[in-house]
């Protein structure tokens, strides 16, 4: 099922510009995701991330595996209805989360064996129930199930590991097409650590596969950053043209914008939340600590120029007041103010695409101050 | 200045519906005010609050002297530009604060020095800093400093704090008189425990000051509560008819019910907002505990009658799993619906009041479910 279309291409660069539909949602690309890890993208209601103009979410089967649980999930008739997220959803596979955030206890052929970070309790996550999983959330993209390698690590060790998560990869394929019932879309994971034939090995099995889009996995796990893009310089060329490419887990707007030169049309990370929740919030050339006294009595917004809901109301003295003051409302204005100026960009970005003049956009400079003229969706 | 005039009156008890103008805000009474202590309704952005259909909230002259403090204050323009609030705010004078939340070290007849609960610095507040302070705010509503004596207490004692809170509420008025710069009110506070001579003395004295409008303060400070009701029921009838009467700190709907029949105008309360924090969310004969287990799977919103933006869009299971994960987009959500039920109740109790039949109004019943006809201000 190809549902993507490449609408404009950079003379310059592999950038591209495409509309990517989904069961829940027809899209703009270059696209980024918000995280709703636990079905919440994080001190914002559904409505909230829906008014900044994303389309498009990411939530993890990890977490709502252990909580709520696929039973419920069910019962409630999916992610979707349990948010009352009226766009589309991606759902990573859990792959990263066990091998990140759970107690790991056993890697074997069949699965992994983990102890839940909640309550210790036991579980073994095998590629099939990942999908599941995520047949249970009625995921827009249901994710292959992997193994997220870090760096560094043993190379006969990321041989053996991306050769298994193909094999699962194998797996996850062939149970989503087994279990699918509505028009669910199923991305694959390419792995391989920083080694180039490695990674080619893995293009050229998941690609093999038939997948609706490709990921490129295992980046950004602590290697250094140049060696994380020459490692994606040299895969995204090997992925096919006419399907979308997610870059998973990154990042800054400067790490987007050049991997969107190399030709990746998705991205989703939590960097945008998590920084407002610690009182950082993006301006041009950089983020501002607002917990910092030097807010104290500043009246001016965050960003004079930002169009956000936080800037066209709130003075940075108040925010530093809500955040020294430990008020939760801060939270949500800080990360309100965030996801906007990552929307923005977004659509800059797009725009720069289409225009042709990719290069001239100059990330460290991005504003928000453009009112949108696209809200990151075409429907 | 008289900026309140009685609508209608019930024939059946001594409540009556009226309208008050202050500098920020045109309202219909009876008014309940939500809390907002430290410049934020806990969990709310002023534009949530507003989009409830308050026009006057309360907030803590304490806490803001304490945090930002008054320079801050002064220099960004009261309260209401800081926190981006467009409707009116009347301020406490701190006086509960200081004898509830401090660490309080010695009173004497200039004032009160108490020690800071944020970092155990010592501050000596009497009745012209708490004005001043007030000033600072440029609150629509400034309120005499007293004490507040917790029950039960000496009778002696009470006698001599009642005698020393007039003096205060004295030199408060005077100061108020005396610096005051724009259109703000001053509102006298009742004391005198419950003892019926010592509440009709600091009656008088009040009074004859020639306040905007008058609050009983020193009930429900640990009293049965028939016993603040009893006092309550013997003070009211001693206010000026034409002022508005406001009974600080109260409470359930229940309780505001009783207080309208009785006379009261006014009142604030943390209940609702505090209630939500804690996952309790009202409901039609009482409150609901989002996080017990029976709710993990009920795809019913918190009220099916209600028409607050938490039950249009959210299920009682989806706020029980954000509860138990922890995710702060709960306690917005929840405070949302229960401030919401307040609003609403507020508005039928005005009508009732106006159609002379709020004795059938049940607030055990009070419902959400109305579509405000009124969104609890005139203008």
């Amino acid at each position: 099922m190809t549902t993507f279309t490449v609408l404009a291409r950079s003379s310059r660069s592999a950038a591209r510009a495409g509309r990517l539909t989904l069961e829940h949602a027809e899209l703009e690309t270059p696209v980024f995701m918000p995280v709703g890890t636990q079905a919440s993208v994080k001190s914002l209601s559904s409505a909230d991330v829906a008014g900044l103009g994303f389309r498009l979410i990411l939530a993890n089967t990890y977490h709502l595996l252990l909580r709520p649980g696929p039973k419920v999930m069910e019962e409630l008739g999916g992610i979707r209805k349990f948010m009352a997220w009226d766009g589309a959803v991606l759902t990573d596979s859990g792959g990263f989360q066990v091998f990140s955030l759970a107690k790991l206890l056993k890697i074997r052929e069949e699965g992994v064996r983990f102890a839940s970070h909640l309550d210790g309790s036991q579980l073994f996550l095998t590629p099939e129930l990942a999908v599941d999983m995520q047949l249970a959330l009625d995921s827009d993209v249901v994710m292959a199930f992997d193994e997220c390698v870090r760096w560094p690590a043993d190379e006969q060790y990321v041989r053996e590991a991306t050769e298994r998560s193909f094999r699962w990869t194998h797996r996850s394929h062939a149970r989503f097409h087994e279990r699918r019932k509505n028009a669910n879309q199923f991305f694959g994971i390419v792995q391989g650590g920083f080694s180039e034939p490695l990674r080619r090995w893995s293009v050229e099995q998941v690609v093999a596969l038939g997948c609706d889009g490709h990921a490129v996995g295992g980046l950004s796990v602590g290697e250094p950053k140049e060696l994380g893009f020459d490692t994606l310089a040299a895969t995204v060329p090997l992925l096919p043209e006419d399907r979308p490419r997610y870059l998973m887990g990154v990042g800054t707007l400067h790490d987007i914008w050049r991997a969107v030169k190399l030709g990746v049309d998705m991205f989703d990370c939590v960097l945008p939340t998590r920084l407002a929740r610690h009182a950082h919030v993006l301006v041009p050339g950089g983020h501002l600590n607002l917990k910092n006294a030097t807010f104290r009595s500043d009246a001016s917004p965050i960003d004079p120029d930002c169009r956000c809901m936080t800037c066209q109301s709130h003075s940075r003295a108040y925010l530093h007041h809500l955040f020294r003051a430990g008020e939760v409302a801060a939270l949500r204005l800080a990360t309100l103010h965030n996801l906007w100026v990552y929307a923005r960009f977004m659509e800059s970005v797009r725009q720069a695409v289409r225009e042709d003049r990719l290069d001239e956009l100059d990330p460290s400079r991005a504003r928000c101050a453009t009112v949108p003229d696209s809200p990151g969706a075409v429907k």
